[in-house]
């Protein structure tokens, strides 16, 4: 273990990442660069600073990158209408890339031979962190502590803290609760705790983001989000940042009791987890996309997308963002969204994000054929007898031999 | 047109389907079997047996279909967790191959040689009326009156009525509606009226199943769903036939503002249209289903249901149930619910069918391994350090050789 | 059919089309421009000069398109090792959408407000001619007499061409043969005589661009194919333009009885036809390009593009190469192609091209990973267990749940 | 390691395992068990009794699979036209379930806890036959010598066999060249030695199974391959078991030189291998399929089927034979065979297998509707102007609303 020279933690200021600074200088004698980023997980990051300095650490990198994750990571990922197994908005999965990335860049400018994170072995979040680095920095050294000490306990942790002096005013509010949370602007997450059974329903008191439907206002909000090639520019009217969209969306969805999800899915490590998730801004926005998408994409590159969005989720979840799939899969999709432009209208309320209208320069809704009135013979209905008669040859002639059709 | 001889006709009882029966009769010169099937549309079919007789037909077939139609089209596409573009569960398009295989079924029966229906040259249900018809009788004579006749537009229509005595209180109240609508027991569709502008909001009064989500009780309902093989057997323990449960899943979802739907959405003809649709049962099937399939299924078959759920979707919405294509994804799609047993409990409210619990006894979810607790060995963290690492080595060759990851 | 004033016409200056000049002008009272262009079918095009001058055509483009037609047609299409139905290479389909684009632009220049082509109304080039001119030019009126005239047999074009004298002896070689027969720089095709029976063996002497294998050299040919992005660049080392390309591999390829095919074919208007094909060069092309990929390209990206392929060649051979879905295909597609550089050395011989050799400088096989001798710690063996261990985890958890596996 | 008690092993008989069996019994102190299967290989199988015996294994399984193997996997997947990467045809990966399966039932009768075998730690075997192990009885152990122990060169194993008086006459002629073999009933894989350079032709006297095709005989051999439900049960008129069918197309191919191939392929572990392989009865089983599929499948479903073959490939190559993916997908298969019933008349010539004709009662083929002569009415080419118009509006409306098209 003694050919490890410098690492780079993903360091979140918390009492576990505080464990393995001391841990990591410890068990590997090596100097420790702490990078901790504030990407909208509603925490000062500034804190962190004293924390590292406490601990010894002489690099330490604090980052505002708020603005970079959403316009680079969510806003493209969103461009594919992207949920996996049906209802999952990837919340923690799209976050980890960004991470991965800044990791191997301070990687490379401080020299240091490794990195590492608090992830545990038995997550997703592992699998992102280093399937990242190694497709960023493929000789890099990755040192996974959960994976390779024995403080699998919150006592032997703190015992260990105890030991090594490190104050346990660390525990923030945070861990005391009773689930394993993460958050980023696009969502917060909870696992853990009584949800570990399928069956229980998740208590009132877990959600942090989202007032519950029932305590949502009476009256429903109504927004209306511009798209430029795809990606929300404007709300109401009033143009602003990507990251500042999505702040925005995260008030007014969690105001309005949205963005709630209580699912079981299926980890890439193997097994079933039940987790859930406050995504109040990005609930909206998947439906708004689709509605936007609605009026402006010709509908054999909208099916198509469909098609593959399972694949696309399936890459981010697992981890793969850093791969030449994932590129392929984006070529696809960024080539279609040229034309996403115009204004979707949503009316949020208690807990139901609903599009009560949408409107295009690039509309390919085109009124004069879709009528019911009068077409000005616009479209001849008597092309469709012969669009049927042809689809249906082939099951004519199979019928036709006696090929069974029910 | 003389080599008509008996045509078998869909027909409603109302205004359009009436003259169209004596217009078939006059311009064919034939004889017109009527068929009439309750499938949960909400309105009597006995009535039409009068009108009928009052337009001198003879043979007049009226049959409650609504268990075949829940039974052997709604589940079995439920099964495959069906969305069309996203958003539409398919109300129109699921019902049109049991009408086609009944009119069939008929011609047969009475020795007709063709087969009618009201359906306009500009939407799909023409297509897929005739698609179908066309696979189980490949030599049947289709005739599509809106394509040949000139009665385009409603005082036509009156003329034609005048001119033909057929009573115009025929025209019932729903034919007043400034929609053009179509119901069944899974969903009512309105196009047409003021929808045609893709910005308007739907009107509040033009909603006939569903209390508006601001109307909805101001306590939630929890209702609890049995599955056997990924159908639903049984509602809070009581165990009913296929058509009672979506008939009882319509009246909660409905009284709870559950299932509307506004959308533009791409038909097989080829243009866009705007609709809106009240589908309260099937909204909460949909989501139910798939939390029974989050504990039930293996991942990798749950995933490969995804990819291939669009092209179910489009097939169905196109018109294919009765092909090969159809049955082929059936097989696939069915195979896959053996084990999908056990309950789901759903949250309904002012708007939202949430899902708060799922149980099963063919559950795959493994609380041993899963757990942040001591899992007592059940899941070695120290594996997934290789499973990285392999995971990883095509995207580190890529990288030490010089390939751009980013 | 007075509306049409002008009609530009794929002219390929034998009896058909020379017929259809003048039943166009009969017919529709308008001027007719011609254009006949050098895509390599190995017929002269500058008599077709003279013969729509003696037809009284005024407007006359004739063109060398060889050199747009591989590089913009079947250079991309060749990226993805396209196959339709798994044994055709799409020789025809692959030029219908530069003739489509060029007619369009013709009538264009010309003010043109008309197309038409000597295609049947049974065939897919009717469809990929149409598809193509409606989606460039959305109002264009498309003519396309086979639909509308009567002359549907040999023994009415000849009285036809009697009585309007045109010149019999426009019947060339080529239209005495039993065979329909169509020709690019791709391929030749047969369709029709006695290959309208499946079970029947072409007949040697139908065979125009090929020996047979038998009578091919006793002695192999080696050749060795240079790629850049994906497309050959040179041959032997020696650069070559694209079409330069596939004329020099159609004679190597010829001269050693390769890329003969004999197939039934799914068309695009509802039936079953039998083909027969010889594609010399693209036979070559598909197996070398696959070989270059399998250096070059990552797994995943690799496979992607296997799942998409039959896609991407339906696309094509229904003729929707002038879409946004075969855009978004070949964004996808191209994305790959970047690092798909190197050399690949093939075998030809009686029938056969076979990869003996590839090499290229972004190669991804790495001969210290995958050696059976010892690798120096570049893989190391003991990760494949974790590998293994977790993969196989939701097959152990549902196998130690009774679910059956077999 | 003292925790089993007895374990099955893979044995060949040849050195490697017999190391195997001694190293199994002195490192864990357990009870080893051999079975030994005829898959087709080529090789006896009886004398691995004596070998085990001498080795003091009590108890021996040794079996003749043939039969099972072809009919079981082998058909089963060249029902889907299988290939992986777009050339491999899975020769390796099919036999692997087979074994895992028949390990497992061993294990089972024998009280076993564990089971073993010789694959390396850098090769997909040991994770096909450890998936298929874990999948069929999740707690079994599993033991991969190769991965554990440090002899891994040759010198090391040969020290092992003088040190623990293994008869060092167990090295087999196949042992000594220079190549790894892999031999069944479908294929014989070479690997290693020169062919480490992807460049490097193949040596002539490497190939085992096949003349080349210069040495192939000078006349071509026709043989009739009569297929039920996708399967071959006949070949010239004779009815053959299924491993009758394969042992004689194997002896057709080879003697003409059919069925080489030289590829670099990537493995699931993530490097690129470079491999030649020899499948003579495979290479014409490939290609006689898809010619009755051409004439008896439904266009929609042999179109459905070639998208997901990749993916079916994948399943296979990685190990995945055991699982509800591979069941799924060979549900959807097997829907769509019922009616491939047939006779294919092939063409062997050096080196090339091609269809020359093709016959079914069952075909879908219909001369009245495809020939180019008069078809009675049989289709009516005016059909065809509607198809097209219909399926041209979406792009004609997007072109007319500015959208770019090229």
């Amino acid at each position: 273990m003694s050919d490890v020279k410098k690492v780079v933690l993903a360091y979140s200021g918390g009492l576990d990442t505080s464990v393995i600074v001391k841990w990591l200088q410890e068990t590997y004698d090596c100097e420790v660069v702490t990078f901790t980023a504030d990407i909208g997980q509603g925490e000062e990051v500034e804190p962190a600073r004293a924390k590292a300095q406490a601990l010894g650490v002489k690099e330490i990198y604090i980052e505002d990158l708020r603005e970079e994750f959403v316009r680079d990571y969510v806003y493209p990922m969103f461009r594919a209408n992207t949920v996996y197994e049906g209802e999952y908005l990837l919340g923690t999965s799209i976050a980890r890339p960004l991470i991965a990335r800044r990791l191997i860049e301070i990687a490379n400018q401080t020299g240091a031979d490794a990195i590492s994170h608090g992830a545990t072995g038995k997550g997703n979040d592992q699998v992102r962190f280093e399937l990242g680095a190694y497709a960023l920095k493929p000789g890099v050294k990755v040192i996974a502590p959960w994976r390779e000490w024995d403080l699998n306990s919150r006592e032997k942790l703190m015992a260990y803290c105890e030991q090594h002096q490190i104050p346990v005013d660390f525990s923030t509010k945070k861990k005391k609760s009773p689930y394993s949370m993460d958050a980023n602007l696009l969502h917060i997450s909870y696992e853990g705790g009584n949800l570990e059974d399928p069956w229980a329903e998740a208590e009132e008191d877990m959600w942090r983001w989202s007032v519950s439907p029932e305590a949502a206002p009476e009256q429903p909000t109504y927004v209306e989000l511009t798209y430029e090639k795809g990606d929300i520019v404007a709300i109401d009217g009033q143009t602003m940042k990507p990251h500042e969209v999505l702040e925005k969306l995260n008030k007014l969805g969690g105001d309005n009791g949205i963005g709630r999800l209580d699912i079981v899915e299926n980890r890439y490590v193997g097994m079933k987890s039940r987790g859930c998730y406050e995504t109040p801004g990005g609930t909206i926005m998947l439906r708004a996309h689709r509605a936007i998408e609605s009026l402006t994409l010709d509908r054999e590159e909208a099916h198509l997308k469909d098609e593959l969005m399972p694949k696309y989720a399936e890459v981010i979840y697992n981890g793969y963002w850093w791969s030449p799939e994932r590129r392929m899969l984006q070529a696809a999709i960024d080539e279609t969204q040229k034309s996403v432009n115009g204004v979707v209208r949503m009316k949020l309320y208690k807990g139901s994000a609903t599009v009560v209208g949408r409107k295009s320069e690039q509309s390919l809704f085109d009124e004069s054929i879709a009528t019911f009135e009068d077409d000005a013979g616009a479209y001849d209905q008597k092309d469709a007898e012969g669009f049927i008669k042809l689809n249906a040859l082939r099951l004519r002639i199979a019928a036709g031999k006696g090929r069974k059709q029910d």
